[in-house]
């Protein structure tokens, strides 16, 4: 039986800051957070799941708040070492963070699920909240730019994001189903809401939509959807939305990301300084600092979440 | 054209001393070490070969004093990380010896070969000899046991040469050929020695011999073949050679290694300490102190070895 009241769609570092303000602000066992492996990728054959190792780390309190990515406390003997054989080095895998990898691609390669591997490190590092992939199955990001179509980790990370984009795909795309368990707690009844975190709504969030069945199962679902505007005053925190955004030929704002996800969710949280945009959001709309500054700042905008989407689901949202 | 004018056969540590003795003493490029892979295995999802490894790190003067294997000023993040997720840490891989691990298996699943990947490494780390693989072919070493049959490292390292052996055979040998610079080296009319290292007879020579055609390439060469003991009083210096030997049915003596190789050399050193034993080897003999506590020690034997072989070579010795 699951337990899960709240199931939160997350990429990496945005998302994750208020995943873990969700994981502080429930009881252990209320949260799945559902994410993005659109960035996985084979690397030095290892498999690399940054989206899925972010959150993991992040809910562990191993993340590395000065990097915004991978193990705090790293060393890097193995990079550096490699870095003298001419090996591969763009994609900066610290000691402790290659275990995971290791060890992760060992599992798969005998024949175990990423969910059960994820969920196995989950209870060994002590995080009482489900994270699960989107998919089992493999969908990969693929950026098409001025450059040539690019496998999303070349350009995101050896390129940092440079090239113009020009598109998006995601291949496998017709082939990937939902994972179990994200598919079992967005059709329980008793979902009380679900969160789609600030996170790229082209590079993060669109992988886990074009999941078969994905967008069905979130539209059928019991709990209203409230999504976290990734903008404020037309710019991202952090990472490349408005870049990619003004690229695609779109109005870096979050009146576009609303509509970006109309007819997907049942209300959207807006920043503070973009309050003159609420009327046309067109969705309900709660009004907050979203800017994630500090611990309590996650906890606090958890809070108003998940507060809305009470509102929300008294007003008969949610439903389908 | 090749340069070698000396070829070592040799295992890891033992043979390795010896290795560094032969380097040093001889002019630059001069020295191939053709190293046994029988010990080498896949360990989550790495290529791992002990004994080119430590061939390479002891050449590069990179070696782990303490440990005897491994690299000096190691630092161990990643297996103390792999430790915590439950996995396989009885094989213990340093972050930077992770690196020649994760270097050289990207690179034999490009396709490059085993012994372009060694001598690339070797150059980047400014070793002026070349280390060989004896076959680009797997052959592997399993251990039948009263525990029954084990792979090598299974045997050597997780149950550290506890279980009594019966036999050792050599999986793969039908099809393992000897490498093509080893095949090139061992033919050339003008090598001045070959050195049988103090390796394990049985565990890390005799996986060369196996390889088809290289006992043949040896007792065909225009070099005299010496064997160092690996064995002094009966006991060796480090590793489990006088123990499996016992449990083979084979006295532990300088006189039994001898027999071993009967028709494959042309000389055989003898410890000091078993002097008496000399009249009984059945080869011609150098005595000398073989125990190399100190590289002057390792430097002073490689001396010794290359002046008994040209000795043999005046004698005749060494031309089939």
């Amino acid at each position: 039986m699951s337990t899960t009241r709240v199931v939160a769609l997350s990429g990496g570092i945005g998302g994750a800051k208020l995943a873990l303000g969700l994981y502080r602000v429930l009881v252990p066992g209320a949260l799945m957070v559902v994410a993005n492996t659109g960035d996985d990728f084979d690397h030095l054959g290892l498999r690399i799941c940054p989206d899925v190792d972010t959150l993991l780390y992040t809910l562990a309190g191993l993340a590395n708040p000065e990097l915004g990515w991978g193990r705090r406390d790293e060393t890097w003997t193995c990079m550096r070492t490699l870095e003298t054989y001419g090996g591969e080095t763009w994609f900066r895998l610290g000691d402790a963070d290659l275990a995971l990898h290791l060890e992760r691609t060992r599992r798969l390669r005998a024949g175990e699920s990423l969910s059960e591997i994820i969920a196995d490190i989950a209870q060994r590092l002590e995080v009482h909240a489900a994270i699960v992939p989107m998919s089992e199955d493999p969908l990969r990001t693929r950026v098409l730019t001025a450059a040539g179509e690019l496998a999303f980790q070349d350009y995101f990370v050896r390129r940092r994001c440079e090239p113009r984009v020009r598109a998006l795909r995601f291949e496998g795309e017709e082939r990937a189903r939902p994972s179990a368990r994200a598919q079992a707690a967005l059709s329980d009844t008793s979902l009380e809401a679900i969160v789609v975190c600030p996170s790229n709504p082209y590079l993060s969030i669109d992988p886990m939509l074009a999941v078969r069945g994905m967008r069905a199962l979130l539209e059928n679902a019991a709990a209203p959807v409230v999504a976290v505007t990734p903008l404020v005053g037309g710019a991202a925190i952090k990472g490349p939305t408005a870049k990619i955004m003004a690229e695609l030929g779109l109005t870096p704002s979050a009146i576009t990301v609303a509509q970006h996800y109309r007819g997907l969710i049942d209300g959207f949280v807006l920043d503070e300084r973009d309050a003159a945009l609420a009327a046309s959001i067109g969705e309900p709309v709660h009004v907050t600092d979203t800017v994630m500054t500090s611990l309590a700042a996650r906890e606090r905008l958890a809070h108003e979440v998940l507060q809305f989407a009470a509102t929300l689901r008294a007003s008969g949202a949610g439903a389908p």
